[in-house]
Order: structure tokens, then sequence, then C-alpha cells
């Protein structure tokens, strides 16, 4: 549909195991069409080190490798926040703290646009048009909504129990979701695994759409651009995900937390009796978790390296030197959030520049959109 | 939970079986709070008999009787004509028929608020708040999209046929609809008999936001302004409502149609052998449908003033005394309408301001709902 975009799909984005700066490039080919990465986060307050490597880190790298002609937008979707109950005042703080977070972490307003969703309405008025195209049997059948909901797999919209508790707003969001990247025509959506189901419905909305109003494709298909998930676990339970719903604080480090928040919460981390220092996650999750993180953290070229380093320390010296990595790493991090943190006025400027440039993107879409749709 | 309103409550609007101008209003209470009148119609292109009679003829009486503190808002709902497959071409047509006859009928931009639904970024953004509160199993029991998808009202989303049909914008429209009224805080909502459930409905999202926002109300619970059904029959089939989707074009007339072809269609009129002109729905709804047409338009008192003129009257000499009134009623209205078409600069930027001053409005109950939910 978009053959021009083929050259770019062949070189998507793949980060090697425990990669350096260097290959975490979104390559640009010569003749491509300029790429337009989108991604969004929920407004969840300070990200933990799972949301940080598992996902910032590389919108860093994205921003920081893309050609003259791509454009980076990086979406702070509070609209996706309210699927389940919230707090008003929370969630306003929550906002603030992801805003002033992104900022932190390396993302610069000058090179992406950074804003949140609730800013720009198109969202919500693509995906109203985009829901008369939507398959009801095919939003039913999609997952997220019932483990959001804690019923089985199996369930349908008409049991008992998910009636009497599921509500429009999380059963449609895939659609508000596809509409959030097709609304920037963005070309590469960096996700995680969990969320393909939700990029090839993106997709197949926006063939959908264009199939249906039989004229020069309006709406542009997606592309995944795929990283290695980077995994980082609970420090209590390292069978787990590193997770704010799940564990004590004690069970995750927060990229704006003290050198003794991180000190200590390293040295609680639990690991395991075995002697030495050595990378195997089935029988040592907790050590390996560490080991991970100081080879994300450090830029060391992989896992090997740690090992090789570190194998003879006792489990109280390899923590230490860990430590001695994340503090270092998260150390201006900290200092930046704080700084924003202490300047509201600024936050609020950037939030509305960022939104001023997103509602320009989106409005021209939706220009085109409602032109072919008869509006 | 708004006490203020209840005396509005009780001055609703009734109106009397065939009533002339004076009854049609929205009477002023004067220490009651100002009202805020809504109401929409889908673009469906050039009105017959059966919309003007049944809402356009009240609307512009609503408008010309509401005081001075007062509002009057009405949609063309572009975005509810898309639940079902709309050519775009047919669908750009019926959007600048149906605001020129609005305006042909007598809406006036002064005293009225008339805009395109999709012009209104607001109804989508408010409709995506309140479907975090829209009840799945509610929905699901609405009876709407099962006639127009043509399944049985006892189908369910789980049903196969549903599954393979069913989009996610029919099912979710009631919560559109909810937005449409609730964004412009409309207080008083002039529907016919079938939207009862969904005004219901948009009261019931209101309580629900306000209760679940924790502070002074920010959205207003809509009264319904009831008016005794005034519905007009097919000319072909009596039995039927006059209608766009059933029966030839003899069996509606335009209130642009021309004095040949309203002649016409009142002509070939279906009616009965009985002799003399007596009002009786059921033994002669031909008949009786002429005379309360003759009586809508005609500003007659009642049907007995018409009965007690025309009893003896051959059916060819009613017949043209019907169509004497209709024309004389229509005319002027058709002459406007072409004008209008004349004038797609002037409708345009009609348009525009209307929209303008629904996005303003709008845009301050969005400002109130945002802060509400923490944005």
């Amino acid at each position: 549909m978009l053959p021009s975009l083929l050259p770019a799909r062949r070189s998507l984005l793949r980060f090697a195991r425990c990669a350096g700066q260097s290959q975490a490039r979104c390559q640009s080919t010569t003749a491509a069409q300029p790429k337009v990465v989108f991604s969004g986060i929920q407004p969840t307050g300070i990200p933990h080190l799972g949301n940080y490597l598992g996902a910032l880190q590389q919108w860093v790298k994205l921003q920081d490798s893309i050609g003259p002609n791509d454009t980076v937008i990086y979406s702070i979707v509070d609209l996706h926040a309210i699927t389940m109950p919230k707090d008003a005042a929370q969630l306003r703080t929550w906002r603030t703290q992801m805003l002033a977070s992104l900022l932190a972490v390396g993302l610069d307003p000058a090179k992406s646009t950074i804003f949140y969703q609730s800013d720009v309405p198109a969202h919500t008025e693509l995906m109203w048009m985009l829901s008369c195209h939507a398959s009801m049997g095919y939003l039913s059948r999609m997952t997220q909504w019932k483990s959001k909901l804690d019923v089985s797999d199996s369930s349908t919209i008409d049991s008992e129990k998910v009636r009497s508790k599921l509500k429009l707003g999380l059963f449609s969001y895939p659609v508000l979701q596809a509409a959030d990247i097709l609304v920037h025509r963005a070309t590469h959506v960096p996700v995680g695994d969990d969320q393909r189901q939700h990029l090839e419905f993106a997709r197949e909305l926006a063939i959908g759409f264009n199939a249906n109003v039989l004229r020069a494709p309006v709406l542009v298909e997606p592309t995944t651009l795929l990283s290695p998930a980077r995994r980082v676990m609970s420090l209590e339970k390292p069978a787990q995900k590193m997770s704010k719903s799940q564990g004590s604080e004690l069970s995750r480090i927060y990229i704006t937390d003290s050198e003794d928040e991180i000190r200590l919460k390293i040295r609680k981390a639990r690991t395991d009796g075995i002697e030495g220092v050595s990378y195997d996650t089935e029988a040592r999750p907790g050590v390996s978790n560490l080991i991970e993180m100081m080879c994300h953290l450090g830029g060391a070229e992989n896992v090997d390296a740690i090992v090789g380093e570190c194998k003879d320390l006792s489990m109280q010296a390899f923590k230490a030197k860990v430590a001695d990595t994340v503090v270092e790493h998260l150390e201006p991090i900290r200092s930046s959030y704080l700084d924003y943190l202490d300047r509201p006025g600024a936050l609020r400027d950037i939030a509305e520049q960022g939104a001023e440039k997103a509602r320009k993107r989106a409005g021209d879409t939706m220009k085109d959109v409602k032109e072919a749709i008869g509006f």
C-alpha cells in the first residue's frame, strides 16, 4: 500500500542484547519516506527502572538517532489512564511527574514532540471515525480488558460478571490507541511484544479506512519497531517484573531515587546463597537481574563482560558495585528531574508547545480524514 | 442535584394537538436558571414534512420564544451519520442541504447556535470521558443498534450474526449523543418518544460523572422537552410514517418541493372511497393525514375546524385545498432554500460562525471536565 516504506521496514531497529548506544538507531535509508516515530506512556508518576530500560532509554536513543527529515512524537497518554478509576489529584501529580521524568531522562522538546494526549482533541475525533469501522467481535476477543477486569480469557461481554463491571472506555481503548498512532501518521511505533496485537489492529483500521474512502491512502499503516524485551525484575521477587502495582517500595528503583535509597534497595535485593557472581536467569534470577541492570546502565558490551569482571566478588561487594553503577547513571536524571519540578511554569510551557505542534500535525491528518469522509 | 432547575421542569413545553404558534413556548420562569435548549438532526438532505412538522417547526418556535438569557443550540450531527456506511459525496451534499433547510425554515444564526457536530471536537472528547463511566451491559441492552442491524431485540453482542456486522460506532453512539447534550450543558432537550431512553442515559451519565469527581456538579442533568408526537404519514401508505427510506418519491413531500410537485403528490395521495371529509385515523388514515397536514401547516385551531370547513367537499376539491395550504406554507421556505444554495460562501460563513460559538461553549465545559478529572 505504501511501497516506499518497505526499505524502512527492512531496516527495523533491533537492539542487540545489552547493546551500547551505537546500535540503538532507527537507520535512515536515503531514498526512504521520512520516518515518523510515535509512542505513548501512561502518566503513572515517576518511572522505575523497568519503565526506563524497557522503553524510555530507547525513546531517547531513537530521538538522538533519527534523520533530519524524520519526526519523533511521544505522548503522555492521560486519556488511557482513566479507563480505570483514578483520583484527580493523584492523576494531576502523576502527569507532571511523568513529564518531568521524560525531560530528565533526556527527551528534548527541540528534537521530539512531547505532549499530553488530552491536549489534542484530534485523538478522540479520529477514534470516533475509526469506531465506525471497528468490529465489536474483534474487540470482544481482545484479552487486555479481560486481564484488567480480572476475569478469565474465555469470558464474553454477555457474562453476568463482565456486564456488571466492564465500561465502554476499557473495552474500546484499543481504538483510541490506534487513533493515537494514525492521527500522527506514524510510520514506526516502538512497542513491546504485548502490544503487537494492538498495533496489528491499528494497521487493519488504517487499511480498512483507506479502502473505504476509495481514494489515495489517507491514513498511514504503521510498522512495528521491535526491540528485544528488556525485562527488569522485582528486587524482592525476581521471578516477577518490576512493577508499581506489586511489591513494596523496596522492590523497585525509581529513576529519581536518592543515592541512599538506591544503595538500601540494592543491598536488600533478594539474591541467593551460591558463591560468586554468575549469570543464570533460571537458577539465579536475583543475581542475573542485578547483572543485567548493571550492564544496561553501565554501558557494558554484554553480560559476560560484567560476569568476567565480578565473578569472584562477594555478594556484598558485587551489590556495592551494582549500586555504584545505578547511582552514577541516575544521579544526573534525579538532579534534572528535581530541577524541572522546581519550575512548574517551564513544564507548562513545554507541554503547551508540544501540544501546539501535535495539534498542528494531527489537524493536518484530520483535515484529510474529514474531507475523505464527506464532512 | 440542580434544584434551581425544578421550576423549569414544571414549565415543560407541551404542544397542544395542532397548537398554534402561541402555545409553542419554552415558558420562562422569572427566577429560573437560564435555559439551554439543545437538539440535533442528522444530515439526511432536504427534510420532508415529517421532519419539518415533527421537529423543525418546533425548533423554530422554541428559538422564537426563549428568554433573553436563554440559549438555543441546534447541531447537524454528522458524526452520527457515519455509524452506517455513507458515500462521501452524498454526505457532503446532504450536510449542505440540511444546513440550508434549517435556515430556510426560519432558524436564525443570530438567535440560535447552528453548527456541524464534526466542527466541534469537544463532542468526541467528552464522549471518551463518558465512555469510561458507561456500562457495557446497559449499552448492549439498548435496542437501537439492533433495529439498525436488522437483528432481533433479543440478540446479544455475542451472537454470531451480530459479531460479524456490528461496529463499535453504532454500538456506542448513545454515549456520543449524551456527550452532544452534556458538552453544551443543555437544560432542555426536545426529543421524540423514541429518544427518551437515550436522554435518560445522558442524565445517568451526568449524575455518574458528577458523583465520581466528587465536587460541585460539572455536568448538567438535562430535562426532556416533550412534545406530543406529530406523526406525518406516507402519502402512499398512510399506515406508515413518512420516510426517506421507504416508498417512492410520491410518498413524501419535501419542504422545498415546487408547487407542481406538491399538487401532484397530494392529488395522487391514497385516500378511500368514503364520501365527504372526516377525521378517523383508524378507518380513514389517508384523509386524516391530509387533515392533520392542513391543520399544522395552515395554523388551524384544531382538526375539527378543518373538518367543519371541508366536510362536504369532494375528495378532489379537498385535496386541492390541502395542496393550496401546503404550497402557501412551503413557498417562502423553498424560495429561501434556493437562495441559500446559490450562496455557498454564505452557508460556509454561517457554519463557521456557529462552530465558533459552539466550540467556545463546549470548550468552557471541557475545561471544567478536564480539571475535575485531573488533567
